[in-house]
């Protein structure tokens, strides 16, 4: 019996994204002149920046005021210090803060470089911010797109983040609506129904890093659908992948 | 222009693999059994597992003397003493120790749970250990996988790793041979040519993620072919995804 391949098919055509754009209006018109077949359990990965975009997540640098804290690092390690000043306020916790870098832990719980402020493809003198919670943003596009490819999708928003101890990024998911995020393949119980070993995956990471394989090289492609992915019945949020600060040995 | 979609194709019918199995062999009988065409730039994705089992990185754990550290440890956490002196042996440096969990650097140089000791889909009384040398097995796959399709093809040996901080597991590349495993999108320079800012996606960790989508939820598909993803002309290995000590902020 062969199995059915996924497929990570690339959304082409979407214009540069500004604050107050209608995403999903944008996403469903470039499905239609793209003629892109979208399905029943298909999943929408989009990157975080155009939904940060469209939210208005954008700021301007020359509105920045910056702490004396800020200024005195970004001084010794030659960075902006409004820059800087963002960072901070955007953390809720510093985790690490030397040799020029700064991670840190969102006020939603993501651990990542500079909590998440990017100036990259953002206009001159500009900085971009996560979205406020991209799992709402996530269940927005979600229903949104649900209704008008009139079938049942999930949505990933998805980032870039580094990780300990492995060089590179990848992509992760930062909000998720309507599938599973974490998948628990082999759960192994003694007698008394306890858990002996279980292997959760973390699917919707997986998920994002797909697509991004298909997003990574040009600019313009900042929406993925992947398609032939079965997602476990139980719905979850980014959230879900967020470690407890009690299950996590690396606070 | 449509952009062409990325494939995940899992590879049915392999048997279960044991040591001295000539693995790429076993994989050329099942894509000529499946009738799954290979094209030149295909990727081969296979588990850690199967390439241990295949090269007899099985220890069987009767023959395991547990050490004084390893019997405290193991009364302590209700583990397996035997178990604990694999991890133990396995490991240059431990990371974590304690609530139960072990998280170790390998001589490898992989920050990985219990240095890639595993006993999930091992025989009974037996643990597998991780590839010798992980990026020896890819490329030797390579080679013979590239000589019996008439195509060159990569091939990336993943394992399943725990992060901080997430939730979940994702599949890795610990084995590399015939890809790019870093790519680098966006470096800008100054007038003096110094890199300002520069994204180094783990482009291999993605695909080892993104097949792991077809690999997971059945234990017989541990191999997977990732079909139109172009890598970068620059090959690599596995040990370029391990960022050196003086580079790591998590030490």
């Amino acid at each position: 019996m062969p199995l059915r391949p996924i497929q990570i098919v690339p959304v082409p055509g979407l214009p540069e994204i500004a604050t107050g754009d209608d995403l999903a209006a944008l996403i469903a018109g470039a499905l239609e002149e793209g003629e892109l077949c979208v399905a029943g359990g298909d999943i929408f990965v989009v990157t975080q920046k155009i939904v940060s975009k469209a939210e208005g997540r954008i700021v301007q640098l020359g509105s920045v005021l910056p702490s004396e804290r800020a200024k005195r690092w970004a001084l010794k390690y030659e960075k902006d210090p409004r820059l800087i000043e963002l960072v901070l306020r955007e953390a809720r916790r510093i985790v690490r803060m030397e040799r020029g870098l700064i991670i840190a832990e969102t006020r939603h719980g993501f651990v990542c470089a500079n909590a998440g402020v990017d100036t990259s493809n953002a206009p001159a003198e500009t900085a971009i911010l996560l979205p406020e919670d991209p799992d709402r943003s996530a269940e927005a596009l979600r229903q949104r797109l649900t209704a008008s490819c009139a079938v049942e999708i999930g949505v990933i928003i998805s980032d870039t983040f580094g990780r300990p101890w492995r060089e590179g990024l990848v992509n992760v998911a930062i909000g998720v609506a309507g599938i599973a995020p974490l998948a628990d393949y082999r759960a192994t119980r003694d007698t008394s129904g306890r858990i002996l070993q279980s292997t959760v995956l973390a699917v919707a990471d997986e998920l994002a890093s797909a697509a991004e394989l298909a997003m990574g090289k040009s600019e313009n492609v900042p929406v993925v659908i992947v398609k032939g992915y079965s997602s476990g019945a139980v719905r979850g949020t980014g959230r879900d992948l967020i470690r407890p600060a009690e299950r996590d040995l690396f606070r």
